[in-house]
């Protein structure tokens, strides 16, 4: 079977399993609940599979694998729906988001019920290192809160660097997604050592996976990527493209700013000429090309079968949309 | 050493290592969370060590112990926090709330951390059964989610029954209270019989103190409660004393309601009239006291030493604010 065929078939196994996560409960949660677990590349369970793939020569699809690829899947929709309340985004997956379909208060809950019915379904996994990955799994959840604080605190902030954006980037999605192949390799009972480089390699792509997605949301449109574009922007959320532009050159960013204050789509437009005219663009892609290389050297170093995790970081890091 | 002293030396143990559960982290959620767990009467923690004493002979304060307490009363915050948000509460423990001292944000996002604190703090317990209690706290979340969200979905309901009301109760405060009591006889060891038993214990202890808070918000006043009072008022909350009285006289509510969006104040001195001319307050106060019979009834039937926990009960139950 082709790596396309084979995540696709996982992809749509995640995709029916999940609406069985939250049959019951409460109407006013489990509407939104489902609602936003309808949508979703299922990037991290994908992961997750592929590393357990990497490391398990006998691949079973095991209800333990399912029920950790569902788990990390509802904390990753734990984190969306609670974001999107703080940074007012209105859609999500090409809809509506959960505070703009019903309110804030539905929002609030239904994010902390997804959180509760990710820790209660990752309990029924029967692995002798059952404690090891609640364990883990709890860890990240406090990396990526931290991650989400640093990125409200740089909105009011000047003078990010790059190097405190990236450390908040690594916390805010690159953890989930290091525990994402992390665990994949932990249910395959493998060397700590592999599991380590695994989720060093997860990181690696989280980082990568959110410096494209910065790109894209300057180069793509707001159909493509599925959210609203202005958001960020009239937000002042740095981003990679954002930082690196004030470093060239500050004076000329705020002054696109204060045009963007009044005419946002004019804005967004001189932004992104100055961001092709100052190679910002291309120093960007050049930094997601060594990330991706960077990722991969670890794949080879490990005793492990490393090719359809190969296929997934270019597919991750080279996509379009 | 007498018991009001024991659990208020155990109190001020909790309010001292409570400050050490988050000692770094960003700013801006290390903050809130501190304050908020600055204050509070620490009621499940010390039903945890009541009921830890209740079952095991050798009363030692173990690290695995603190460790639970600690969790238990950060989860409880991490609700605090989220409800106040949804309940629209200014003041907690006669303070600012989280979200009106900083914002909804900062809010959010605090009792995300506050919750994985409370997960990761939970980890470094070293029992045999440590599995059972962690899922045991995992599932007691779902609960407390579900019991939110039907106080949230009750508040623009007609004719909620006062079946209905005590479910919801269950879920959102009996569940915690009688995981606190549930997890301290685990921690002790004891027989399945016996923890069981104690869950029941809590869980009407539980039921017991949300009546009696209902009674404590209409005949004591607001800076007894360090919370204001009318709020609850004003959303159209149901309680278990707005519930009788609607079942008594509908039209006399409704009249009163009319009358309290006009004048506040004016409202609540009615409503709290008709409630002692209709013997709703007595009513009440009887099924309050039903309730501590019913809980120290099932401590009775079970092989443990009920001696301070049949305090507690009298305590918790017959509160006066």
């Amino acid at each position: 079977m082709n790596f396309k065929k084979e995540i696709n078939q996982f992809k749509i196994k995640i995709d029916n399993d999940i609406t069985t996560v939250y049959e019951n409960g409460p109407k006013n949660i489990n509407e939104p609940i489902n609602y936003i677990l309808s949508g979703g590349k299922r990037i991290r369970p994908i992961l997750t599979y592929l590393s357990y793939a990497s490391v398990n020569k006998n691949m079973d699809i095991s209800p333990n694998l399912i029920n950790v690829c569902l788990s990390i899947e509802l904390l990753h929709n734990f984190t969306l729906i609670h974001d999107d309340i703080m940074d007012s985004d209105d859609l999500r997956h090409g809809k509506k988001t959960i505070h703009k379909k019903w309110n804030d208060s539905i929002a609030i809950l239904s994010g902390d019920a997804m959180l509760s019915i990710a820790l209660v379904n990752l309990d029924k996994i029967d692995v002798d290192n059952k404690q090891n990955i609640v364990s883990k799994f709890h860890d990240a959840l406090v990396k990526v809160c931290e991650g989400q604080a640093l990125d409200i605190m740089y909105q009011d902030k000047n003078n990010i660097s790059v190097e405190e954006y990236i450390n908040m980037v690594d916390k805010k999605t690159g953890y989930m997604i290091g525990l994402s192949a992390e665990l994949g390799a932990l249910l395959a009972n493998c060397d700590i050592d592999i599991s380590d480089n695994l989720k060093r390699y997860g990181q690696l792509l989280g980082r990568g996976f959110q410096i494209q997605d910065d790109l894209l949301e300057i180069v793509s449109n707001s159909q493509k990527m599925g959210k609203s574009l202005d958001s960020d922007f009239i937000l002042n959320k740095k981003t990679y493209l954002y930082l690196k532009a004030i470093e060239k050159n500050e004076n000329k960013v705020n002054e696109i700013r204060s045009i963007a204050s009044e005419d946002n789509k004019l804005g967004f437009k001189l932004l992104k000429e100055f961001m092709y005219q100052e190679n910002i663009i291309s120093d960007a892609e050049f930094y997601v090309k060594n990330l991706l290389n960077e990722a991969n050297e670890i794949l080879a170093q490990i005793n492990i079968n490393p090719n359809k995790l190969l296929d997934y970081s270019k597919m991750i890091l080279e996509r379009r949309n």
